[in-house]
């Protein structure tokens, strides 16, 4: 299938339309139109190679909400006019334990990612959500549940599942007492979420001035980080703090935040941190872990809940043809709290109908 | 009371013989004469203010074993004759939810250390079990099963319940797959103690010449933390990791090694890590973690578990007046495993009987 999207051809170009070819349907394959796609800081970082295995060209976007337009003869769950979802992965080996468990994103032979990646069978790279069209197995499509708005639902597949994925492993519902750090994408995300599930939240920032923003996405108060009165006071006060500053950091002030058996969940940083003590950890018990996405069943989970609960990201709409602003924006932290692109702004390829 | 024991006055000094006097008993006390004391790493730091919170006089010693000699009026659990011990706390608030749990390690207060401690009612400082007396509140006092080696059961105290308690809190029984790092004092205990819980158990280290040693401690193999290509066959493949490094470093090799979900607890280093990377943690969901001691009730459990089990430490005894050789020892690691204070080599002081 023609299909036309955009790409960046170095780590040095700004993103620029590229025409390309999805695959043929297997049959067990869903072709969608994609109505809209979220920017995710790694697209970004992927664009420019940050992380070193970027591939190019490199059609980034993993947050993406679409409409059927064909599907495999072996296809059973979607027809043609469903609204659908893609997220990080488009495949996984669907045979080891982590994937019979629906622990596709721990996958023992690694998960196929929706860009950047290469496809399991053909070793053909993988094109992201920057695109009109996109091909992609059932068993890897969600499906939007009547109700959550489509213009808005693209970010939940990557900032959505990040978040809600950890505050489910580590048990946040009524009453759980939940930190969040950082008030990007991400953060704004387990915010809300954290709030649908019953949580006590509170964001933790250096500035003061991001109180009213926090309460407004549902938190019950900001902790001011730089604030070492009002931090000692917050000592032992949290069963879960998600963590979800993209960059290198010292995790030291917010550990001994956390009440014993504890957890800061980092979710956002993909490298090294400032060095830790462990001086809370035995002191208090707590611990340190990861979390990536979730896997296939608790992302349609998350989107069930979502709907139910009305939780949805807060967006700014743009074209296509200002993603490369928006990448410096992004840059700048300057988004509340999502960029998502309408990809009615792109216009089909020559020959196709969309 | 009056009593003796081997102090050290500053830093800089050497522990040498100290007169001092023990409290009078208070209604829920029980008075020991000590008989056997291990020499625990952290005595070697304290005496030495590595820590920066010693004070002077310092009488070292929290892994102990005694007999009791008298008790107060309202004792119910303890008489005279029994064989009893004490490990690394003598009290703690006793009221908050942690100590109601029977976390009194993790006691929201603090607990009062066995030695460099202060007593919560009269702030007098505590001194440890290199001395001939101790007098300790029965809630603190821990019940040495018949069939216990007396000998070699001191080192349980701190060695013993250190490792015992992370064991059982990351839930390892029969088919756990146990790693150790470091092969000291606690290393050796955790071997030993993972081993008598059905474990299957790798002992991690730079040098494949300790494979003998840890065999014969019931592992079931050494894994060559130096060789590269031992190392990757050995990703994902354990549950629980028990660090028991007691100095700063680098814990990034180890951490793939952890399955998913897997925890890397820290029962050692007391301090700064190297900077990890949260590469694996994200991608494995695993786990960093540290555990201190372990509470009371707890602390009985293990000392049975061990009588049960035969569970005891290779030990070394010495003289009381061998013990600044034995640290000079220690901290060339030029110990297996542990060194016990033959107690009967201190005389007791003029005017009393022991």
């Amino acid at each position: 299938m023609k299909t036309t999207g955009y790409a960046a051809q170095s780590p040095r170009d700004a993103l620029a339309r590229f025409d390309f070819e999805r695959r043929p349907l297997r049959a067990d394959d869903v072709a969608m139109e994609v109505l809209y796609c979220g920017v995710c800081h790694s697209d970004l970082h992927q664009a420019r190679n940050d992380w070193g295995f970027s591939q190019y060209p490199i059609v980034p976007g993993h947050e993406i909400v679409g409409r059927v337009i064909a599907v495999g003869e072996a296809v059973q769950r979607y027809a043609i006019g469903d609204h659908v979802a893609v997220g990080c992965m488009v495949d996984s080996c669907r045979d080891c334990d982590q994937c019979r468990k629906g622990l596709e994103q721990l996958c023992r032979k690694g998960n196929v990612q929706t860009y950047n990646g290469r496809d399991r069978f053909t070793c053909e790279p993988t094109f992201g959500g920057y695109s009109k069209h996109l091909v992609v197995s059932e068993a890897f499509t969600l499906r939007v549940p009547d109700g959550l708005d489509l213009s808005k639902a693209a970010p939940l597949l990557c900032a959505g599942i990040t978040t809600y994925s950890p505050l489910r492993t580590w048990g946040v519902g009524p009453g759980s007492r939940v930190g969040v750090i950082g008030l990007g994408g991400l953060g704004h995300m387990a915010v809300k979420l954290a709030a649908a599930m019953g949580a006590d939240v509170t964001v933790m920032s250096r500035t003061p001035e991001k109180e009213a923003d926090a309460r407004a996405l549902g938190a019950d108060r900001l902790l001011v980080s730089s604030d070492p009165e009002a931090m000692a006071k917050a000592a032992d006060s949290f069963d879960v703090i998600i963590d979800t500053v993209p960059v290198r950091h010292d995790i030291n002030p917010y550990l001994p935040l956390l009440d014993v058996d504890g957890t800061l969940v980092i979710v956002g940083q993909l490298g090294p941190l400032d060095e830790p003590s462990t001086l809370p950890l035995l002191l208090g018990r707590r611990r340190i872990a990861g979390s990536p996405i979730g896997g296939i069943a608790e992302t349609q989970e998350m989107l069930n809940f979502c709907a139910k609960t009305g939780v949805l990201p807060d967006v700014e709409m743009i074209r296509i043809d200002e993603i490369n602003q928006a990448f410096e924006r992004l840059e700048r932290a300057d988004v509340r709290y999502r960029f998502v692109i309408d990809m009615a702004s792109l216009p089909a390829p020559q020959g196709t109908a969309a």
